[in-house]
Protein backbone atom coordinates (compact mmCIF):
# COMPACT_ATOMS: atom_id res chain seq x y z
CA UNK A 1 0.00 0.00 0.00
CA UNK A 2 1.49 3.33 -0.91
CA UNK A 3 1.58 5.92 1.57
CA UNK A 4 -1.25 8.40 0.27
CA UNK A 5 -3.90 5.73 -0.26
CA UNK A 6 -6.17 3.80 1.70
CA UNK A 7 -7.79 0.06 0.72
CA UNK A 8 -10.38 -1.16 2.15
CA UNK A 9 -11.67 -4.84 1.78
CA UNK A 10 -14.54 -6.73 2.58
CA UNK A 11 -14.03 -6.84 5.98
CA UNK A 12 -13.35 -3.61 7.09
CA UNK A 13 -16.43 -2.87 4.89
CA UNK A 14 -18.61 -5.19 6.52
CA UNK A 15 -17.26 -4.11 10.12
CA UNK A 16 -17.72 -0.03 9.73
CA UNK A 17 -20.65 1.48 12.10
CA UNK A 18 -23.79 1.75 10.71
CA UNK A 19 -24.12 5.30 9.74
CA UNK A 20 -20.27 5.93 8.74
CA UNK A 21 -20.79 2.99 6.17
CA UNK A 22 -24.14 4.46 5.25
CA UNK A 23 -22.09 7.78 4.79
CA UNK A 24 -19.58 6.15 2.69
CA UNK A 25 -20.74 3.76 0.45
CA UNK A 26 -23.32 6.54 -0.45
CA UNK A 27 -20.41 8.76 -1.67
CA UNK A 28 -18.70 5.79 -3.73
CA UNK A 29 -21.28 5.96 -6.67
CA UNK A 30 -19.51 9.79 -7.36
CA UNK A 31 -21.59 12.84 -7.92
CA UNK A 32 -26.11 11.99 -8.68
CA UNK A 33 -28.76 13.39 -10.21
CA UNK A 34 -30.93 15.32 -8.30
CA UNK A 35 -34.55 15.92 -8.69
CA UNK A 36 -37.03 16.15 -6.59
CA UNK A 37 -40.35 14.04 -7.25
CA UNK A 38 -44.05 15.25 -7.38
CA UNK A 39 -46.93 12.98 -7.18
CA UNK A 40 -50.36 12.95 -5.69
CA UNK A 41 -52.61 10.10 -3.62
CA UNK A 42 -55.89 9.64 -5.19
CA UNK A 43 -57.48 11.41 -2.25
CA UNK A 44 -55.50 14.78 -3.40
CA UNK A 45 -52.83 14.45 -1.03
CA UNK A 46 -49.99 16.05 -2.57
CA UNK A 47 -46.17 14.88 -1.66
CA UNK A 48 -42.75 16.20 -2.70
CA UNK A 49 -39.34 13.81 -2.33
CA UNK A 50 -35.71 14.56 -3.14
CA UNK A 51 -34.40 11.65 -4.94
CA UNK A 52 -30.80 10.99 -6.66
CA UNK A 53 -30.98 7.73 -8.33
CA UNK A 54 -32.39 9.09 -11.70
CA UNK A 55 -30.90 7.52 -14.47
CA UNK A 56 -31.37 7.70 -18.43
CA UNK A 57 -32.60 4.44 -19.87
CA UNK A 58 -33.59 4.86 -23.47
CA UNK A 59 -34.73 8.15 -25.74
CA UNK A 60 -37.15 6.68 -28.03
CA UNK A 61 -39.55 6.23 -26.34
CA UNK A 62 -37.91 8.75 -23.89
CA UNK A 63 -37.90 6.11 -20.85
CA UNK A 64 -36.01 7.42 -17.34
CA UNK A 65 -35.46 5.26 -14.14
CA UNK A 66 -35.29 5.53 -10.46
CA UNK A 67 -34.34 3.39 -7.41
CA UNK A 68 -36.89 3.54 -4.51
CA UNK A 69 -36.25 2.28 -1.26
CA UNK A 70 -39.77 0.70 0.28
CA UNK A 71 -38.67 1.73 3.77
CA UNK A 72 -37.90 5.21 3.45
CA UNK A 73 -39.89 7.96 2.78
CA UNK A 74 -39.85 7.05 -0.63
CA UNK A 75 -42.87 4.87 0.00
CA UNK A 76 -45.52 7.66 -0.01
CA UNK A 77 -44.12 8.53 -3.21
CA UNK A 78 -44.01 4.68 -4.45
CA UNK A 79 -47.75 4.59 -3.51
CA UNK A 80 -48.67 7.74 -5.27
CA UNK A 81 -47.09 6.89 -8.34
CA UNK A 82 -48.82 3.63 -8.53
CA UNK A 83 -52.16 4.67 -7.62
CA UNK A 84 -52.37 7.67 -10.14
CA UNK A 85 -49.77 6.67 -12.18
CA UNK A 86 -47.78 9.73 -12.95
CA UNK A 87 -45.58 11.97 -11.15
CA UNK A 88 -42.98 14.96 -12.23
CA UNK A 89 -39.55 15.11 -12.18
CA UNK A 90 -38.28 19.04 -10.73
CA UNK A 91 -34.60 19.61 -11.21
CA UNK A 92 -33.16 21.36 -7.91
CA UNK A 93 -31.26 24.57 -8.50
CA UNK A 94 -29.17 26.53 -5.60
CA UNK A 95 -31.72 28.63 -4.18
CA UNK A 96 -34.15 25.32 -3.66
CA UNK A 97 -31.38 23.12 -1.95
CA UNK A 98 -32.30 23.33 1.77
CA UNK A 99 -35.73 23.16 0.78
CA UNK A 100 -35.39 20.07 -1.19
CA UNK A 101 -32.73 18.04 1.26
CA UNK A 102 -35.69 19.19 3.87
CA UNK A 103 -38.73 16.80 2.08
CA UNK A 104 -36.29 13.93 2.84
CA UNK A 105 -37.35 14.13 6.49
CA UNK A 106 -40.38 11.40 7.37
CA UNK A 107 -43.35 13.60 7.72
CA UNK A 108 -46.63 11.91 7.86
CA UNK A 109 -48.79 11.41 4.47
CA UNK A 110 -51.06 13.90 5.56
CA UNK A 111 -48.20 16.11 5.25
CA UNK A 112 -47.51 17.85 1.95
CA UNK A 113 -43.87 18.43 1.57
CA UNK A 114 -44.94 21.29 -0.64
CA UNK A 115 -46.24 23.25 2.17
CA UNK A 116 -43.53 21.78 5.16
CA UNK A 117 -40.40 22.97 3.16
CA UNK A 118 -42.38 25.87 1.69
CA UNK A 119 -42.19 25.14 -2.23
CA UNK A 120 -45.13 26.28 -4.53
CA UNK A 121 -46.61 23.30 -6.54
CA UNK A 122 -47.88 24.37 -9.79
CA UNK A 123 -49.98 22.56 -12.45
CA UNK A 124 -48.89 22.37 -16.27
CA UNK A 125 -51.41 21.15 -18.63
CA UNK A 126 -53.98 19.56 -16.75
CA UNK A 127 -51.06 17.03 -16.09
CA UNK A 128 -52.47 15.06 -12.93
CA UNK A 129 -49.00 15.17 -11.11
CA UNK A 130 -47.65 18.34 -8.98
CA UNK A 131 -44.67 20.16 -10.42
CA UNK A 132 -42.29 22.46 -8.66
CA UNK A 133 -43.44 26.07 -9.46
CA UNK A 134 -39.73 26.95 -8.64
CA UNK A 135 -37.66 24.10 -10.75
CA UNK A 136 -36.18 25.67 -14.07
CA UNK A 137 -36.57 21.86 -15.63
CA UNK A 138 -39.73 19.80 -15.13
CA UNK A 139 -40.28 16.59 -16.95
CA UNK A 140 -44.34 15.14 -16.41
CA UNK A 141 -43.69 11.25 -16.39
CA UNK A 142 -46.27 8.26 -17.33
CA UNK A 143 -45.20 5.30 -15.00
CA UNK A 144 -44.73 2.15 -17.05
CA UNK A 145 -43.58 -0.65 -14.99
CA UNK A 146 -42.05 -1.50 -11.36
CA UNK A 147 -39.02 -4.28 -11.44
CA UNK A 148 -38.54 -5.70 -7.87
CA UNK A 149 -34.58 -6.11 -6.93
CA UNK A 150 -34.95 -9.33 -4.47
CA UNK A 151 -31.29 -9.31 -3.83
CA UNK A 152 -31.98 -6.38 -1.25
CA UNK A 153 -35.72 -5.23 -1.44
CA UNK A 154 -35.26 -1.92 -3.56
CA UNK A 155 -37.87 -1.40 -6.32
CA UNK A 156 -36.75 0.60 -9.96
CA UNK A 157 -39.88 2.11 -11.78
CA UNK A 158 -39.69 3.14 -14.81
CA UNK A 159 -41.52 6.38 -16.56
CA UNK A 160 -41.93 7.18 -19.79
CA UNK A 161 -41.58 11.12 -20.22
CA UNK A 162 -44.40 13.09 -21.86
CA UNK A 163 -44.15 16.51 -21.20
CA UNK A 164 -40.87 18.54 -20.97
CA UNK A 165 -41.34 22.58 -19.59
CA UNK A 166 -37.27 24.27 -19.75
CA UNK A 167 -36.34 27.69 -20.36
CA UNK A 168 -36.11 28.65 -24.10
CA UNK A 169 -32.58 29.64 -24.18
CA UNK A 170 -30.83 26.67 -22.68
CA UNK A 171 -31.36 23.78 -25.17
CA UNK A 172 -28.52 24.05 -27.79
CA UNK A 173 -29.33 24.15 -31.88
CA UNK A 174 -28.20 20.40 -31.58
CA UNK A 175 -30.87 19.32 -28.94
CA UNK A 176 -28.15 19.61 -25.88
CA UNK A 177 -29.62 20.96 -22.93
CA UNK A 178 -27.20 23.23 -20.83
CA UNK A 179 -28.06 22.34 -17.54
CA UNK A 180 -25.35 24.66 -15.80
CA UNK A 181 -27.39 27.70 -16.89
CA UNK A 182 -30.41 25.98 -16.31
CA UNK A 183 -29.07 26.28 -12.47
CA UNK A 184 -29.02 22.32 -11.63
CA UNK A 185 -27.01 21.55 -9.13
CA UNK A 186 -25.81 17.76 -8.29
CA UNK A 187 -25.46 16.11 -5.14
CA UNK A 188 -23.14 13.53 -3.39
CA UNK A 189 -23.36 10.97 -0.41
CA UNK A 190 -26.40 11.59 1.58
CA UNK A 191 -26.60 14.90 2.31
CA UNK A 192 -24.18 16.91 -0.05
CA UNK A 193 -25.25 19.65 -2.29
CA UNK A 194 -22.60 20.67 -5.31
CA UNK A 195 -23.37 23.79 -7.67
CA UNK A 196 -21.20 22.07 -11.36
CA UNK A 197 -19.09 24.07 -13.51
CA UNK A 198 -19.57 24.77 -17.41
CA UNK A 199 -18.92 21.27 -19.10
CA UNK A 200 -16.87 20.43 -21.78
CA UNK A 201 -18.15 19.23 -24.96
CA UNK A 202 -16.50 16.03 -27.34
CA UNK A 203 -17.22 15.15 -30.86
CA UNK A 204 -18.72 11.73 -30.92
CA UNK A 205 -15.53 9.44 -30.37
CA UNK A 206 -14.44 7.03 -33.05
CA UNK A 207 -11.48 4.06 -32.85
CA UNK B 1 -46.87 29.45 -22.43
CA UNK B 2 -44.74 32.12 -20.43
CA UNK B 3 -42.44 33.77 -22.81
CA UNK B 4 -39.04 32.67 -21.54
CA UNK B 5 -40.12 28.73 -21.05
CA UNK B 6 -40.60 26.18 -23.42
CA UNK B 7 -43.32 23.71 -23.14
CA UNK B 8 -42.84 20.07 -25.35
CA UNK B 9 -45.14 17.78 -25.23
CA UNK B 10 -45.85 14.10 -26.31
CA UNK B 11 -45.47 15.01 -30.12
CA UNK B 12 -43.24 17.10 -30.29
CA UNK B 13 -40.91 14.41 -28.32
CA UNK B 14 -41.63 11.50 -30.99
CA UNK B 15 -41.01 14.11 -34.08
CA UNK B 16 -37.36 15.16 -33.38
CA UNK B 17 -34.70 14.45 -35.58
CA UNK B 18 -33.26 11.21 -34.16
CA UNK B 19 -29.57 12.57 -33.06
CA UNK B 20 -31.09 15.65 -31.42
CA UNK B 21 -33.74 13.42 -29.35
CA UNK B 22 -31.39 11.72 -28.15
CA UNK B 23 -28.60 14.58 -26.75
CA UNK B 24 -32.18 16.63 -25.44
CA UNK B 25 -33.70 13.49 -23.61
CA UNK B 26 -29.90 12.20 -22.55
CA UNK B 27 -29.60 15.68 -20.73
CA UNK B 28 -32.86 15.80 -18.77
CA UNK B 29 -32.00 13.24 -16.08
CA UNK B 30 -29.18 15.84 -14.35
CA UNK B 31 -26.06 15.77 -13.76
CA UNK B 32 -24.68 12.13 -13.58
CA UNK B 33 -22.10 9.59 -12.22
CA UNK B 34 -19.45 9.07 -14.84
CA UNK B 35 -16.96 6.27 -14.40
CA UNK B 36 -15.01 3.85 -16.24
CA UNK B 37 -15.47 0.29 -16.03
CA UNK B 38 -12.95 -2.01 -16.33
CA UNK B 39 -13.12 -5.65 -17.40
CA UNK B 40 -11.38 -8.47 -18.97
CA UNK B 41 -12.47 -11.21 -21.00
CA UNK B 42 -11.26 -15.14 -20.21
CA UNK B 43 -8.99 -15.14 -22.41
CA UNK B 44 -7.08 -12.20 -20.74
CA UNK B 45 -8.06 -9.35 -23.30
CA UNK B 46 -8.86 -6.47 -21.29
CA UNK B 47 -11.97 -3.95 -22.03
CA UNK B 48 -12.30 -0.19 -20.82
CA UNK B 49 -15.72 1.34 -20.67
CA UNK B 50 -17.39 4.52 -19.70
CA UNK B 51 -20.56 4.65 -17.52
CA UNK B 52 -22.35 7.48 -16.62
CA UNK B 53 -25.82 5.34 -15.15
CA UNK B 54 -24.25 3.73 -12.37
CA UNK B 55 -26.47 4.17 -8.92
CA UNK B 56 -26.20 3.41 -5.69
CA UNK B 57 -28.35 0.42 -4.55
CA UNK B 58 -27.66 -0.36 -0.66
CA UNK B 59 -24.99 0.04 1.85
CA UNK B 60 -25.33 -2.87 3.59
CA UNK B 61 -24.49 -5.29 1.91
CA UNK B 62 -22.92 -2.18 0.09
CA UNK B 63 -24.35 -2.63 -3.88
CA UNK B 64 -24.23 -0.58 -6.37
CA UNK B 65 -26.10 -0.95 -10.26
CA UNK B 66 -25.87 -0.06 -13.81
CA UNK B 67 -28.16 0.42 -16.94
CA UNK B 68 -26.41 -1.52 -19.87
CA UNK B 69 -27.34 -1.33 -23.41
CA UNK B 70 -26.63 -4.57 -25.24
CA UNK B 71 -26.58 -2.79 -28.86
CA UNK B 72 -23.75 -0.68 -27.38
CA UNK B 73 -19.85 -0.54 -27.11
CA UNK B 74 -20.99 -1.73 -23.09
CA UNK B 75 -21.93 -4.69 -24.95
CA UNK B 76 -18.04 -6.23 -24.29
CA UNK B 77 -18.17 -4.70 -20.99
CA UNK B 78 -21.03 -7.11 -20.23
CA UNK B 79 -19.61 -10.02 -22.05
CA UNK B 80 -16.66 -9.62 -19.48
CA UNK B 81 -18.48 -9.45 -16.94
CA UNK B 82 -20.84 -12.63 -17.00
CA UNK B 83 -17.25 -14.66 -18.34
CA UNK B 84 -15.69 -13.72 -15.27
CA UNK B 85 -17.77 -12.54 -12.28
CA UNK B 86 -15.89 -9.30 -11.93
CA UNK B 87 -15.26 -5.99 -12.69
CA UNK B 88 -14.14 -2.24 -11.58
CA UNK B 89 -15.70 1.28 -11.15
CA UNK B 90 -12.83 4.16 -11.64
CA UNK B 91 -13.76 7.38 -10.81
CA UNK B 92 -12.64 10.59 -13.84
CA UNK B 93 -10.95 13.35 -13.04
CA UNK B 94 -10.49 16.66 -15.28
CA UNK B 95 -7.23 15.37 -16.69
CA UNK B 96 -8.52 11.89 -17.92
CA UNK B 97 -12.11 13.29 -19.62
CA UNK B 98 -11.21 13.06 -22.77
CA UNK B 99 -9.51 9.56 -23.05
CA UNK B 100 -12.66 8.83 -20.73
CA UNK B 101 -14.62 9.72 -23.54
CA UNK B 102 -12.40 7.99 -26.38
CA UNK B 103 -13.62 4.63 -24.70
CA UNK B 104 -16.76 5.16 -25.80
CA UNK B 105 -15.41 4.63 -29.61
CA UNK B 106 -16.41 1.24 -31.10
CA UNK B 107 -13.23 -0.25 -31.18
CA UNK B 108 -13.22 -4.08 -31.67
CA UNK B 109 -12.90 -6.68 -29.26
CA UNK B 110 -9.29 -7.49 -29.51
CA UNK B 111 -8.61 -4.06 -28.88
CA UNK B 112 -7.87 -2.97 -25.54
CA UNK B 113 -9.31 0.53 -24.61
CA UNK B 114 -6.72 1.03 -21.99
CA UNK B 115 -3.67 0.97 -25.41
CA UNK B 116 -5.85 2.58 -27.41
CA UNK B 117 -6.81 5.64 -25.37
CA UNK B 118 -3.38 5.58 -23.17
CA UNK B 119 -4.48 5.13 -19.80
CA UNK B 120 -2.70 2.61 -17.85
CA UNK B 121 -3.74 -0.30 -16.23
CA UNK B 122 -3.32 -1.53 -12.53
CA UNK B 123 -3.69 -4.91 -11.05
CA UNK B 124 -4.42 -4.16 -6.68
CA UNK B 125 -4.63 -6.98 -4.52
CA UNK B 126 -5.24 -9.99 -6.89
CA UNK B 127 -8.35 -8.26 -7.95
CA UNK B 128 -9.30 -10.52 -11.31
CA UNK B 129 -10.51 -7.36 -13.22
CA UNK B 130 -7.86 -4.20 -14.48
CA UNK B 131 -8.31 -0.74 -12.42
CA UNK B 132 -7.06 2.62 -14.18
CA UNK B 133 -4.43 3.41 -12.58
CA UNK B 134 -4.79 7.12 -12.87
CA UNK B 135 -8.20 7.19 -11.07
CA UNK B 136 -8.39 8.24 -7.12
CA UNK B 137 -11.34 6.18 -6.44
CA UNK B 138 -11.24 2.89 -7.13
CA UNK B 139 -14.03 -0.38 -6.41
CA UNK B 140 -13.36 -3.68 -6.84
CA UNK B 141 -16.76 -5.19 -7.97
CA UNK B 142 -18.39 -8.41 -7.93
CA UNK B 143 -21.62 -9.48 -9.91
CA UNK B 144 -24.31 -10.46 -8.51
CA UNK B 145 -27.26 -9.98 -10.68
CA UNK B 146 -28.71 -9.18 -14.10
CA UNK B 147 -32.21 -7.75 -14.71
CA UNK B 148 -32.95 -7.59 -18.19
CA UNK B 149 -35.85 -4.52 -18.65
CA UNK B 150 -38.22 -6.23 -21.06
CA UNK B 151 -39.80 -2.39 -22.36
CA UNK B 152 -36.43 -1.60 -24.16
CA UNK B 153 -33.99 -4.28 -24.42
CA UNK B 154 -31.64 -2.68 -21.55
CA UNK B 155 -30.03 -4.52 -18.70
CA UNK B 156 -29.64 -3.38 -15.25
CA UNK B 157 -26.36 -5.06 -13.66
CA UNK B 158 -26.28 -5.30 -9.62
CA UNK B 159 -22.99 -5.83 -8.29
CA UNK B 160 -21.25 -6.00 -4.54
CA UNK B 161 -18.66 -3.74 -3.78
CA UNK B 162 -15.70 -5.94 -1.99
CA UNK B 163 -12.89 -3.53 -2.04
CA UNK B 164 -12.27 0.26 -2.68
CA UNK B 165 -9.10 2.17 -3.26
CA UNK B 166 -8.75 5.63 -2.47
CA UNK B 167 -6.98 8.86 -1.40
CA UNK B 168 -6.34 9.15 2.61
CA UNK B 169 -7.59 12.23 2.84
CA UNK B 170 -10.37 12.38 1.04
CA UNK B 171 -12.87 10.63 3.63
CA UNK B 172 -14.46 12.57 6.83
CA UNK B 173 -14.50 11.64 10.14
CA UNK B 174 -18.49 10.28 9.92
CA UNK B 175 -18.02 8.54 6.49
CA UNK B 176 -18.55 10.78 4.10
CA UNK B 177 -15.89 10.48 1.05
CA UNK B 178 -15.61 14.71 -0.55
CA UNK B 179 -15.34 13.59 -4.35
CA UNK B 180 -14.28 17.76 -5.13
CA UNK B 181 -11.13 16.71 -3.24
CA UNK B 182 -10.87 13.30 -5.44
CA UNK B 183 -10.97 14.92 -8.23
CA UNK B 184 -14.30 13.13 -9.33
CA UNK B 185 -15.96 15.06 -12.36
CA UNK B 186 -19.50 14.73 -13.85
CA UNK B 187 -21.12 14.30 -17.42
CA UNK B 188 -24.41 15.20 -18.50
CA UNK B 189 -26.00 15.10 -21.72
CA UNK B 190 -24.10 12.64 -24.03
CA UNK B 191 -20.83 14.14 -24.33
CA UNK B 192 -20.12 17.28 -21.77
CA UNK B 193 -17.99 16.78 -18.78
CA UNK B 194 -18.10 18.86 -15.70
CA UNK B 195 -15.63 19.83 -12.93
CA UNK B 196 -17.96 20.36 -9.73
CA UNK B 197 -17.86 22.98 -6.66
CA UNK B 198 -16.94 22.06 -2.67
CA UNK B 199 -20.32 20.97 -1.82
CA UNK B 200 -22.73 22.11 1.29
CA UNK B 201 -23.81 19.50 3.36
CA UNK B 202 -26.84 19.60 5.63
CA UNK B 203 -28.07 18.19 9.08
CA UNK B 204 -30.15 14.46 8.47
CA UNK B 205 -33.64 16.01 8.19
CA UNK B 206 -36.63 15.63 10.67
CA UNK B 207 -40.14 16.84 10.24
Amino acid sequence: MDSINRQIDERELLEMEQRYRANFINSLTGFKSLALVGTVARNGQKNLAVFNSIVHLGAHPPLIGMVVRPDSVDRHTLQNILETGCYTINHVQEEMMEKAHQTSARYPKIVSEFDAVGLEDEVIHDFPAPFVKASTIKLGVQFKEKVPFAINGTIFVIGEIKQITLPKDVVHADGFVDLVKAGTITNSGLDSYHVVLDGKRFPYAKP
